[in-house]
């Protein structure tokens, strides 16, 4: 595809006017102000108009649970225990791996619909989440999640045959669409052998790991005492798990000297605005953490706790937000929540080309309708992007140079099925329970 | 018109599956599970197929400043006394009253867009902030700004004649849609001669107030040195204003005195959650305000700190920002945030037929498609309008019976013009400057 003379945030998230931006096997193969040459242009094939769009890089989500769209909706207004205890656990016990693939792929075709096309996912029957993502042409860092409530080492848990029947059948699917992760859930639901055996395995495999860190007030302090003093992030830093690249979610009750361990190991801190807040649980103190150089991802969570996989929401929480609880109308800048939402999230995944408009990167793109009322004036497109655009502007998102979504359509997948199975199975649960 | 087959949120916004609504003379006549009988139906006129869609009251915008919807993206990033005096205030300096329709037409664009069909608005200009909604087709509670900073009483000021001028020429027009308010900008830009004057001029005229109270932490607090301990809220109500119906927008940095007055005297309260973010204000005690009964409704303010006039943004913060401030995951409900947006903003306004779907009221809706894949499942249409939907998904929007937005379409005005005028305008500006 051959973008023509259209705006865009370039690499550094700085404005162009009128710019040609060629697609070709699946990267950006050209950008310039001027059109490619004649033989050239033909080789890109269609020409997309880009009269009323703005073209930035494609929305990286570095944390969520694909097959939690089922509980949308289902549990609202409840303290996080009973939330956890009364309401998601229960209905969470009777999801099956079918259930799973279905709302992995209904979350598919709402991050596609949203100019998102990737993401980082934590739950079971990953194999169907990660099937849902190579049906629908998205990207996925998948990982299982490890439980470990009662000592047991990693060889002693289900999940290390899963990671290896994960790793030997799915690692780099979809040319290296799908990246096999580990995972440890939490501190409080885990234990230090299993940390440590995990992180020796991540770390002779070179995987990367997703984990939860401090969403809470009650599993911080109580981390604290179950482990002398150490914080979630030190008790992990002490079982050697930042010594592979990590994407912490949430940090929510991160202090001061964590944030230092964040930013000299280079852990990728996924924050989840909608979700912290709809469950109770805070502000992570992300100000802070761009200060000191913490690579800030963004993420959408689970569906009980958002309730949707518009990423651009989550992005408006984030650049406003922190002018609200801080009183400091400069606190995170528009554009260093634009990167957490694209070019962070990318890195946070491993994937060192892509998240950017850029000759050379994967061509992983979103282009906004910039024709309604919301965008006039057209002042400071960067600003307009954050502040003012909706999800819903988005026309076409493109993941490897391939359409996801376009004007209304899924190319790659049947959604109104996708819908309905969700619906159906959501109603078999309930009436289950 | 027919709404057939259609899901709606009632008066109680409760949900109600397959109802049949219909309108006639600008107010729903007719609302029931059964299809009117065919003489009645046939005069409703065309039928709107309600299958996939919502019908819930349309949006009510307690308060805005229309015409600074030129200044979108202008000024970014600024502490509140450099974003006033070195952006905001020389730039407004420089706008016209034609600037001002143009600005007002293009918001009342964005609102009918976002399902909004009403909107206190305080300004200069506002006999043309009337014009654009009367063209719009839009309710319109306008107030002109009252500003006293040397002691002058209201006999004094130009805001007497204008408002005197507004009420001849304004009040009631377009079958009721317009509102003239009395204004008092707030404490600091007044005086107490001027506030007991304006008072009583409300009193006699049988008028609403639109006022600002204790926006930022610096006002309320100045209030106190200035007037021996009194705030905001207590000054005002020493002033008598209270006596009259108010809407008082913001009320940030209101203490549980001030709350308990808000109560018993019936004031609004309009708050402003983008708003009192960006702009680093804080939040409001809104959870409070609402255990005490205090009528909260919501606002957009102004588009040099939202950035858009996406009402059920500002919903969907209403409705999400306190779980994480207090830590309540039950803070603020659903449905308390939902009537903020309508009937509360309705009553703001004396509009006591307006803001809910039942018979005798007015026709004012808002019909949300529901087939978009953040709606899946629906196991609670309510949390789904709330936290999942956008206002992008708005199909229809409805004033007084007549149609102001409808798939992408504008029936009562030209968006494109508004558009262009704006952008040129606001270039224009910007030059200047």
């Amino acid at each position: 595809m051959l973008f023509a003379n259209i705006d865009l945030l370039d690499e550094n998230l700085d404005h162009r006017s009128g710019q040609w931006v060629g697609v070709r096997d699946g990267r950006i193969a050209y950008l310039g102000a001027e059109p490619p040459a004649g033989e050239e242009a033909a080789a890109y094939g269609e020409v997309y108009d880009g009269r009323g769009r703005l073209l930035i890089p494609a929305f990286f989500n570095a944390h969520s649970h694909a097959p939690m769209t089922l509980l949308r909706g289902y549990a609202e207004n409840l303290p996080l225990q009973a939330w956890l205890n009364d309401a998601v656990f229960p209905f969470e016990a009777k999801i099956t791996p079918e259930d799973c693939y279905w709302a992995a792929l209904l979350a598919c075709a709402e991050m596609a619909r949203y100019g998102c096309v990737a993401f980082s996912d934590m739950y079971y029957h990953m194999d169907q989440v990660a099937r849902a993502a190579l049906d629908a042409g998205l990207k996925l860092n998948l990982s299982d999640s490890l439980l470990a409530f009662k000592g047991e080492g990693l060889a002693d848990l289900p999940v290390d045959g899963e990671n290896r029947r994960l790793l030997r059948d799915l690692q780099s699917a979809g040319d290296g669409r799908i990246v096999v992760d580990c995972n440890i859930h939490a501190e409080y639901t885990s234990n230090p052998r299993a940390v440590a055996d995990l992180a020796a395995f991540a770390r002779e495999e070179g995987l990367r790991v997703q984990v939860h860190v401090s969403e809470t007030r009650l599993e911080h302090e109580e981390c604290k005492e179950r482990h002398g003093g150490l914080t979630p992030v030190r008790y992990f830093d002490s079982l050697g798990l930042f010594d592979v690249p990590v994407t912490a979610a949430h940090c929510v009750w991160v202090d001061d000297g964590d944030i230092d361990i964040l930013a000299e190991r280079g852990v990728f801190v996924a924050v989840n605005p909608a979700s912290n807040m709809k469950l109770g649980s805070g502000f992570a103190p992300v100000p802070k953490m761009l200060e000191r150089g913490v690579e800030v991802c963004l993420g959408t969570d689970g569906m009980a706790s958002n309730n949707n996989h518009d990423l651009m929401q989550d992005l408006y929480l984030l650049a406003l937000l922190y002018k609200g609880s801080t009183g400091d109308p400069a606190a995170v800048e528009p554009k260093q929540a634009l990167r957490a939402a694209t070019r962070a999230g990318a890195l946070s995944q491993g994937r060192e080309d892509c998240g950017l408009v850029a000759v050379g990167a994967k061509a992983d793109l979103c282009v906004l309708d910039v024709t309604g009322p919301s965008w006039a004036p057209m002042t400071n497109p960067l600003v307009n992007v954050v502040y003012a655009g909706h999800g819903a502007d988005v026309r076409l998102t493109m993941c490897d140079g391939r359409t996801v979504y376009h004007d209304g359509a899924w190319p790659t997948l049947d959604v109104e099925r996708a819908k309905a199975e969700v619906d159906a199975r959501t109603k078999r649960i309930v009436g289950e329970l």
